[in-house]
């Protein structure tokens, strides 16, 4: 059997009054990543015909995230509709019916929920061929709040009531039905346009199809699944919270499952790039060990037995095979990335900025900053010290305390230091400039030329001494 | 009914021996704050008459804690008296006999129960309305080492026997008494004077009352909560642990539901200040995000979309809106606050100690520390750097690895950089002096005076380099 | 009754395909100590004859890993013998069998079995006394994989069935084979002469001696314990993580019994330090309070009422009563050790290295590290500051951005600073050189010779302004 063709209407128009946010439902982020595009990459799996939008409350900002999604293979035609105001669940539907072809199936989707897995949502379409309405459903032990699936002889589904119609019978009823159905897209219309809002809240409801379904001959299909985290929304920061933990839960399950070794599942994420809106991608060969609460974002790779000390940042970057993070390094590439070589030795408290590319065995240590700058194997810059916009040969030992002074004000100036160079604590490296090859510079230099290859250059102060010399003393407060 | 007047006991005598500690059991600390200050914030809320702790083991310590108790509105009369040596429960509040008024309701609390609600206790007290005894119990799944609530017919208390005293049937009760009552004053002299000690531990049980009430006639009233942490005592650092997470959690859920928005509940902490002794206080805008393992003490407040990375630390300060602060900030305004104002950028690494006062959109960058000097809007640490005692004016650019010297070994003294000024990378500025507006001062440089408004000012020495020099090499061993 | 001696076979010869790991099963680590140590702990607890360790996957590494292993206490004969190829359990008991004296009581462990405690071990051999076959068995809620323990009339065991063999209706029989039995020497030779590979995997499998003992009149003793974590094995990374967060509950639990204060007991840590290979050991004198996220590794050991604040690392350190660590510091001894003096006060973001001695009341502030140096009593370096190899005296005050060079690019010098010295900010002291006492070495003074006691010490540039001078400005792109 061909498939039908898909067509997915996503709900986003709900206000999320319990969030107290001023950020509109949809766009409240988990792991990093506003609900809505989670719910996105869901309806992208099922590689639909057209993914429509319905946008109401905060329209405009929900339409913009809508634009910023990154299009995922799968999923080219996505339109948005306004539904305003909102009368309820029926009516949303109603606004998308326009842009929807009349043929195929039409998957309904909460844009606020978030954790449905593609295989589920597959086979609830899969449910609903040839002609049949498919309800997701799940048993809860606490139902309140939610439509209740109200099944008549032979369990077949009779229609759905929501908790506020509901009577007392009705509400013992633990099988809930989750907002997420598949319905033939010929029926849809006519059903549709005999909604009423004759009800507790005055809404046209979507989920009164069902009864007309029955009328109509069309089989209802219950398609219940275990696992209620699937069909969860987000109506508060604690839900949206609790949501969080299970999904990072499930990435950690997922990371060591392939043999990543972490320390403790329960304190680990992976999230979304906050500026390039990568999506949280982590990639480990054999071996990798992630000590507690470290925190990733963006794309990361890590290489064949690379160890991560705890409560590491690592976000856009590349690490190496047998490099070690030490604890507390935040290392972020941003847009351009970091590279960390292979068995580079790296923290703790040190941090990595975006163009920070580290050849093999590099180390960089205590209080130490990078950025933009390239660092050839085996250089060292151990002990609080700044290279930014800085060329670093091979071997070169970068004292403590040593700065690259890259910015005049207006300009950056890049600094190079050639291989074999030791530069000593405390000195200033004015920029631009060279310091040649096998240098040497005393520590406390503060250098604005270049230096030749091989030499021991000083630029500071003479010493000097002025004996019995009293130092201030406190003041006493006269008697 | 106008409310009987009501006398609270405190019993704060015992030693806790299961802590294996030096500090007094009611004194130890649960988010910071000594257990016995919960109670007594507990008693504040309902207006007592008159507050009598007694006190015993480490009496001393534990009335001076007292004294230190920050008087809340509504706890006005708190006495102290003591119990040597402790010869139980109902000899403890004997002791409080001579400072307790004859009438009213008097209600009877443990220094060692910090979880307790106020309304709880407000039912409690008013269920001992007119003339009855009201006892808060509670049903566990384990009752070993509680005195259970016996019943008779119709369900009306009987007795409460001790664990040590009780038969195996009687043992088999899971209603337990908390340890919480409220008592008719006027009956509750001569009860008290009919107590023996003729039982398992030779002590004078308070509980023997309540077989002596219903022997007098007076009702007894079993206040029965489901919420088991509410009467939970703290005798081990383990019990300890588990009513400082769940406080914590009970913290992190009022935020959440007022709409502050947590990456994980379950790392979150709210202390009272160690220091200044403020309560913990996290007064939250709207949109505030907090990333996981974040501590917060003493007086806080987050503006608007203020937004605080993982693992850090905030205490005594104001974030303004739109603030970022990112991972591994440690903040502590200690007694004179700290602000950040709106849109700054503080951190990663970044210390700011008290006095430390930035302006809007203010980036104070790693490895960067602030102690008492006011940053004015749109100036900049950004890397490796102290400013302690400072006014930095308007858009001052703070170089890398500069540092104010500001303490000549016996006074501290003032650095003034006003506004538009650029120090170089490496400086040493030593105070009192003041880098005069729009001025320069060239990385490397150690100014001791002060310098002219719109001037290139530098301190350092001239660069000379040595060609050809050889730097010490290893020695080899002699083969 | 004289004990009958007892030789211990541990099985260590798998793959650990799920591991997905280059590294053998047994050799995984938790709390930083291979899983095979932790089993050959146990040996060592119950003293044994000998332990033969039956090794096939990985064989080299992990018969070099057993070298490693500190021989404890009791723990005087290891043998090792391959089990090439891998046939089963009966196979791997047949290649230990020539190492293995004829008489006594032998022990089967799991090398991947890292939480049984000793004292169940000692039971089960006492169970198998005087001639009996013992066998460690628990029930499961999930008992899906293992071999489920079959009885028959009397409740009397009467085989062991692997669940690839098992029926339907012995696949809900939930009580389990541990791996772990004991069995009597001079039968064991013979039952596994006649063991067959007729079953599903074409294995030896050792557990159908049970049956034989069975049939040869030799009692079988189910010696079933409740803590399934005890005979818990490791088969993937989720396990391994789950075992870990399983031993340090238990170890935070062990220290919260002797007092010591855990603010959250989930979120600790104690490790064999990775360098060294010392067992993780914190030991705690009274009134040790220890924060959130903190992780020990090596042997700890904590003064009275020390503070160890939320995240710290410390390793192979000796911390001083009262002394308060700071969040975020990182301390590790490794061989020679860290030794923090009592009333120091250190961090927040400080790091002490190998040698780091501090005397008592010594101050190390935010971004100061210090290695292989001796402070003594009252010395402070409270900001960005760097220490290393050098011997400061009493009160020392070191300045703030200042540094030790003490590396000359092939060797290290000493730096030494005598008593009451004050350093200046941003100093460099070029070793060899010694400060002498009482002197004062002012800002920005780069020292490479030794100063007088009590003089005033300068080595910078003079200071000269260059008026109305122009920054460098943006350039303008033209129009």
């Amino acid at each position: 059997m061909t498939a039908a063709p898909l067509d997915i209407v996503v709900m986003a128009a709900g206000r999320g009054t319990r969030m107290k946010s001023r950020i509109p439902k949809v766009l409240q982020r988990l792991a990093g990543r506003p609900l809505l595009h989670h719910v996105l990459d869901q309806a992208a799996h099922l590689a639909p015909r057209r993914v429509v939008l319905v946008a109401g409350h905060g329209a405009m900002e929900v339409e913009a995230s809508c634009q910023a999604f990154t299009p995922a293979e799968g999923l080219k035609d996505l339109k948005s509709v306004r539904q305003e105001p909102q009368l309820g669940t029926g009516h949303a539907v109603q606004q998308a019916l326009p842009v929807l072809a009349g043929d195929g199936t039409v998957l309904v989707l909460s844009g606020d929920v978030p954790l449905t897995r593609a295989e589920t949502l597959a086979a609830l379409v899969a449910a609903a061929q040839p002609e049949r309405l498919a309800l997701l459903t799940v048993e809860l032990p606490d139902p309140s709040g939610y439509g209740r699936i109200v099944r008549g002889a032979g369990d077949a589904v009779q229609r759905i009531v929501e908790h506020k119609d509901a009577s007392d019978e009705q509400r013992a009823i633990r099988e809930i039905y989750s907002g997420i159905m598949a319905v033939p897209a010929r029926r849809l219309a006519p059903w549709l346009a005999r909604l009423q809002s004759d009800n507790a809240q005055g809404e046209y409801y979507l989920t009164d199809i069902v009864a007309m379904a029955v009328a109509d001959g069309v089989p209802v299909v219950a398609h219940r699944i275990e696992d209620a985290l699937q069909v969860a929304g987000v109506n508060s920061p604690a839900q949206l919270a609790q949501l969080e933990r299970a999904h990072q839960w499930r990435a950690a399950e997922g990371l060591m499952e392939l043999g990543v070794r972490l320390a403790d599942p329960a304190r680990f994420e992976l999230r979304q790039d906050a500026r390039s809106g990568a999506p949280g991608e982590l990639v480990c060969d054999q071996d990798v060990e992630i000590d507690v609460g470290c925190i990733f974002s963006g794309r990361v790779r890590l290489g064949e037995g690379a160890r991560i000390g705890a409560y590491c940042h690592i976000a856009n970057a590349e690490i190496g095979a047998g490099a070690v993070i030490h604890p507390y390094t935040h290392i972020d590439g941003e847009a351009v990335g970091v590279q960390v070589g292979d068995g580079a030795l790296v923290g703790p408290f040190a941090r990595l900025r975006p163009g920070a590319q580290l050849g093999r065995e590099v180390h960089i240590g205590n209080f130490v900053e990078v950025k933009n700058s390239q660092l050839a194997d085996g250089a060292k810059a151990n002990h609080l010290a700044y290279l930014g916009d800085a060329s670093v040969g091979e071997r070169v030992n970068y004292g403590a305390g040593s700065i690259t002074a890259n910015y005049d004000g207006a300009h950056k100036h890049r600094t190079v230091i050639e291989a074999d160079v030791h530069i000593g604590s405390n000195c200033v490296l004015v920029a631009p400039l060279t310091v040649g090859a096998g240098g040497t510079v005393g520590g406390g230099s503060t250098l604005t030329k270049s230096t030749p290859p091989g030499a021991l250059t000083v630029a500071r102060g003479r010493q000097a001494s002025i004996p019995n010399w009293q130092r201030p003393a406190k003041r006493r407060s006269p008697e």
